[in-house]
């Protein structure tokens, strides 16, 4: 066996991703993957994008393309911005990625040298934390409340800290916890970067599938320096399988990222960036949005609402605004991986909490994901929870 | 400006890319690239091919799949490994990769440590040589005879170097020059690898397209202790656009890949996977590598025949059996990015051969690519390419 590099003893297999494999079982309810609504995709739509783009260009559909992405893709991507608050974006503001997790990979790349810190929410998005780690950083947690980070811990920590290269947020229906943050906690994060003079990474996988509330402006649409490094991705709006997310950022950065992107895949694919584009071009995505939402909504709300019937009561849980994910806790001294062993053995799945934290778990808490099961598993399925807790929390 | 990572010094713009976007002037005789032939894409079969998976599994092309790859697709990669002479590959050996830069990225990541050597050819592949120099490693190069690597200069390289980590090497058709390895230098190659306790990274992506003589036995194929790790790629024989490429190796090593994976994309294109797989499975892409052999062929051996007719007889070049480039050398002391200024006053375009060393780059040579122009353009190009060259020598 060769001898590896050293970064990758901080690398282990995502705890999500195995779960994955293990609920290919169609026996299991599952609450444990970040799935879309494979029923809600736009198949008949896409096809006809796609057979379009195939007899009109195919040859260039298949062929190499730019480093920073399609063109006309880059226009829609725009569109995406202003949704999110971003009125000015132009195309060359934008670079595409293989999937906003290729974004995760790419900023602590440009930014991080091994030993510089990275803050991030606590609980927070466990690929981020993986793909983070194989750069070497050291971490620093900021306890989120029900209006986002706690902004005096952030700013502690800011103050005692001289090499914060990047907080990392997500700022909409969080993953895990399904938090929002508030305007008023936004623009104090935004201020305190500008203080402390470190980047932000905002990570937007969510922000458009919002069920009730007021959409929020994003950090990016409030960075008043150029600080904050925005992610979106078509992975949760359209479709995962095609890998296509874009990065929105200050020239300068934007530059580093097209180098980088040259070494780790020359670009991404032309073939869905294209099929992708044509779809938009020929659709009303605002339109199928409305059906995610709607889907979503539901779901959530037939969870939470079946949680507060079959839980018992000194479990909590968030009841997020958007999203796919609510965060559930148990009273302390519990442990939620144990919990996960027993809900197995009952055929219902989730990820436990303990994996969303870089270090210092807090092994009382688990997520639930409600936008990929049918309205009957997720009765069935929480019932069956419910179950498991009452033995627990005798 | 944010203060970079330290990696980041190391970085930058590919000139390949670079040229790539001055040659989008279609008045431009581009031999620059490494543009497979677009009118060869099999356009008519892919459409079938996705409207079949679409029709039949669409929810499944558009969700995400799992990190290691599409499960059939594997098996077409046992497939191609078995063209190469490995023939007990299975399934659960491949890890999928986003076209197989993805795999140059890779593999320095699971094992550079900054100032671990990598022996590289000299020249080389410079995309190659940009995905490595993120890891800071440092590099040794060993010239290249017309058989291969010249081994004596590679064991005095590995005798005298105590932490070189792997050797890279396109043993077929390589990239920029040409050569091919003869089976001497090959087994050469694995004893001195075995002997001295290093990795080999193989990359691939043209041994297929062979125009005449035998098909040499892929390094992998005569790896006796695990050492190689083989990287394949369908953007030559297939598509570049869909971006899909594989690894091939030791269990170990390929279980680090996929945390890597993880981390980087989670996974690559499910629909692109899905679709090429139905391709494969409906359609004989032998037949279709042979058409594109056929028309390689042909185009090198008219560049060629060309370049006897036009260019100085102080010029020399390689006359390849295969793969997209051939190599020139001017006399020492003519520089070719000065020929390649002069040559684009011509509206010719090519890679000037600096680019190409890690270190110490050769000024005095050139790529040319014959892949992706028509013939009579080669033929009008090389014209143009041999009046500036008659004045350089002059």
């Amino acid at each position: 066996m060769p001898k590896f590099a050293k970064r990758m003893d901080n690398l282990k297999a995502s705890e999500i991703r195995e779960l994955l494999a293990l609920t290919a079982d169609p026996s299991i309810i599952s609450f444990a993957g970040g799935l879309p609504a494979a029923e809600l995709f736009p198949i008949d739509a896409w096809i006809e994008a796609s057979n379009k783009v195939m007899k009109n260009n195919g040859a260039a559909a298949l062929q190499y393309g730019p480093t920073d992405g399609y063109a006309r893709l880059r226009e829609h991507c725009v569109t995406r911005m202003k949704k999110v608050g971003c009125k000015d974006v132009k195309p060359e503001d934008i670079q595409i990625l293989s999937g906003s997790q290729q974004g995760l990979d790419f900023v602590p790349r440009v930014l991080i040298d091994p030993g510089d810190y990275i803050i991030v929410e606590s609980p927070t998005y466990l690929g981020a934390l993986n793909a983070f780690k194989a750069y070497e950083p050291k971490f620093l947690q900021v306890a989120l409340d029900e209006d986002g980070m706690i902004l005096e811990d952030l700013e502690e920590k800011l103050k005692n800290h001289d090499n914060v290269k990047f907080i990392y947020v997500i700022s909409d229906f969080q993953n895990p916890s399904g938090k929002t943050w508030t305007l008023e906690r936004r623009k104090g994060l935004i201020e305190l970067a500008n203080k402390y003079d470190v980047m932000i990474l905002e990570d937007n996988p969510y922000g458009e599938l919002r069920f009730e509330g007021e959409i929020q402006p994003s950090l990016r649409s409030l960075d008043t320096e150029n600080r904050v490094i925005f992610m979106g991705t078509f992975s949760k709006i359209f479709s995962p399988g095609i890998r296509v997310g874009w990065f929105n950022a200050a020239p300068e950065v934007l530059e580093k990222f097209n180098m980088v992107k040259q070494g780790a895949d020359l670009q991404t694919s032309t073939t869905t960036q294209m099929i992708l584009s044509q779809f938009l071009d020929d659709n009303d995505l605002e339109e199928h949005i409305a059906k995610i939402i709607e889907v979503y909504g539901k779901r959530k709300n037939i969870m939470v609402d079946a949680m507060k019937k079959y839980f018992p009561e000194e479990v909590t849980f968030t009841n997020p605004e958007g999203g796919l994910f609510l965060w559930v806790s148990l009273p302390e001294g519990l442990n939620a991986r144990d919990i996960a062993v027993k809900a197995i053995e009952k055929k219902v799945a989730f990820v436990p909490g303990g994996a969303f934290y870089p270090e210092s778990p807090e092994e009382n808490h688990f997520r639930l994901n409600y936008s990929c099961m049918p309205e009957d598993k997720i009765e069935e399925g929480i019932k069956r929870l419910g179950e498991v807790l009452h033995d627990a929390v005798k």
